[in-house]
């Protein structure tokens, strides 16, 4: 286990982003396409390594897909698209794939999705999909996607890789969508520091860091929506080893002043 | 000027901290303390490289501390510390430091700074100073404080290197804390690619990236609490030149959702 408590100067860190030169389709296998791109790149995982992976070639793999033509609207998402010149069907998506509506105004729909995200439309996409009438859900359990990933990259290379499944969210008062995680195995989520002493012996008090949203970011660097990479290695990182869940970065609502 | 609009999969990227020996201290110049840190661990400013900075180095520098013993209390700041075990300076300094109070409950003071900041007690923090009974203020002006080390850096090195300064906040829903940028001079905070196409041709939409928001939380990963490197260099990042500010950050509360 490599230990997330290095107390001394940390070394350099590299983002390695995986180029794909085809693109995925629902039913491919991820490991396969992912160890091909990066022989095809000439590098190969190393111990230690992160592997960070946008949700959608996560989604499309899964078969995630949803023909809009086909879905039977209710009258709220037909009154909402009108009104706010949006698409019905991913409105009518997001309220399905919700378990709550956090806000509605604007036209911007910020719903809680199952999986207890919060986030606008529940991230239903149809930014990055070939041909367009399609939309594109998140994985249905986004941390099992992590953990298989995470489970037939181990049977293929003999390395325990952390594994990353992140999106792009809003924030509220910030312009400008960042990379968040999603999915995760192999890793712990957060870093916890509190009780700990910083160089000048104070005891650190609010110091819980958001390390895979922090590693989701980073990853965003390199894996741009214009190029053709929806992946990238992160070297250098001394994570924590652990099973690994995105349910600990959740803020339970009764702790939450935002909703 | 680099463009970040390169279509072609992206190059590594490499974070490198700065570790210091010795602290900032009031008064003290942080440009020749960073370059100076920057030789002794044999390394030295590219072009195209990008600083990050810790904002506590800055603040210490510019004489940001307030001495918690010598405030005058206001009554509000009193019952808030009493109620809830926390400092009631900090929390007098979290209220003349901001211009609005965003929410106050569970304990936890959520405020607007005066620059336009929503984040805990404005930003104030008593957690990484030697001896304590001070507190450390964010910055006067931040994007001010980023544009002189960005200019004083182009007077030593001849290179015009963006500089960030960052500082954890708290998300709303999501548990742990990551680095957002604060203060910004030499490149453009947002990048737009709102009527570009993806690789399938796709028109992106709501495609505005908070760039710099994905710098901090990348540096904050080796940048932390507990060692000894407040800023780091990114290097390989193709970024949009411009004076920059972090202003283009703040979304506007007629168009925010949750305040």
């Amino acid at each position: 286990m490599r230990s997330a408590h290095s107390s001394g100067p940390s070394a350099e860190l590299r983002l390695m982003p995986i180029a794909f030169c085809g693109e995925i389709k629902p039913g491919d296998s991820l490991p396969d396409k992912l160890l091909g791109a990066m022989r095809q790149q000439d590098f190969a995982l190393e111990p230690g390594d992160i592997l960070v992976v946008k949700h959608k070639i996560v989604s499309k793999a899964e078969r995630r897909l949803v023909d809009l033509a086909t879905l039977k609207l209710s009258a709220f998402a037909k009154r909402w698209a009108k009104k706010y010149g949006v698409d019905a069907g991913v409105i009518e998506l997001a309220l399905r794939e919700s378990r709550a509506v956090i806000r509605r105004k604007h036209g911007v729909l910020i719903t809680e999705t199952k999986h207890g995200f919060i986030c606008a439309n529940s991230g239903v996409d149809v930014s990055n999909l070939d041909g367009g009438g399609h939309a594109l859900l998140l994985p249905a359990d986004p941390d099992r996607s992590a953990r298989k990933l995470h489970r037939e990259l181990k049977q293929r290379t003999g390395l325990a890789i952390p594994v990353l499944i992140t999106d792009s969210f809003g924030r509220p008062w910030r312009e400008g969508l960042v990379d968040f995680c999603i999915g995760l195995a192999g890793m712990k989520a957060l870093r916890d520091d509190r009780g700990r002493r910083d160089p000048h012996g104070y005891v650190l008090h609010a110091s819980v860091e958001a390390i895979v949203d922090e590693l989701a970011c980073a990853a965003g660097l390199v894996c741009g929506k214009l190029n053709r990479a929806p992946a990238c290695i992160v070297r250098g990182f001394h994570y924590q080893a652990s099973r690994g869940s995105t349910r600990s970065l959740l803020r339970p609502a009764a702790n939450d002043l935002f909703r």
